[in-house]
């Protein structure tokens, strides 16, 4: 399909793809899709990303059912940048990070340190059964 | 400085940075810093990155006088990839793109095509004198 080859994917065959939540505009994750990933998510609607640490297709919310619905696939003008509009399914207020956190952004430099500055949502090991 | 090692740099020694505009929410763009690149920012307060096919520091604006304002600095979980909320300078409505638009991210898909659904609000003939 020609639109993913209008991809620039990097010498790993890969993409960065930020997962922002369509209704509060929050930056939730980065993760890395390969063309079969980013070809996925277009199909299902849903965001299937690249595990670079399990080297295999990792359809978000297959373990911890926090599943994304993917709205919108935007790319850059460079085209080596993937933008998804999410709904971040599975909890409620919405938790897209492995540590039971809302976002994965939730360290703020402050006075020279790197302070955890949102709250656990969930225990991570009771999201990960 | 401590905070600057608990950035996992990639094998280039860079990490992938977006800018997130601290009003509209909007993810403006993703460029790369290194250390150095880092470092500059938070101490000025304003975004440099590095500019991988100049390859060289890129203290953004610095040509067209679209400089961003840095109001925050986050890492994400695994620290590596960071994410700036920043007002955007040089022109209203914000143009952080090259192009002349808005965002970067201005390249949806529609029917299986990337279609540009941002205007440019600024000749890119105009920017860059």
């Amino acid at each position: 399909m020609t639109w993913l080859d209008d991809v620039k994917w990097d010498r790993d065959g890969l993409v960065p793809v930020i997962a922002q939540e369509r209704g509060s505009k929050d930056v939730l994750m980065v993760a890395w899709m390969n063309r079969e990933a980013l070809a996925a998510t277009a199909e299902r609607g849903q965001a299937v990303y690249w595990s670079r640490s399990r080297g295999r297709l990792w359809h978000k919310g297959e373990e911890s059912g926090h599943f994304q619905q993917v709205h919108d696939i935007r790319l850059d003008c460079d085209a080596d940048v993937v933008l998804l509009s999410v709904t971040q399914h599975g909890h409620d207020p919405s938790i897209a990070c492995h540590t039971g956190r809302h976002s994965c952004f939730f360290n703020r430099l402050q006075n020279e340190q790197w302070q955890a500055v949102e709250p656990v949502l969930k225990d991570p090991e009771t999201i990960y059964r």
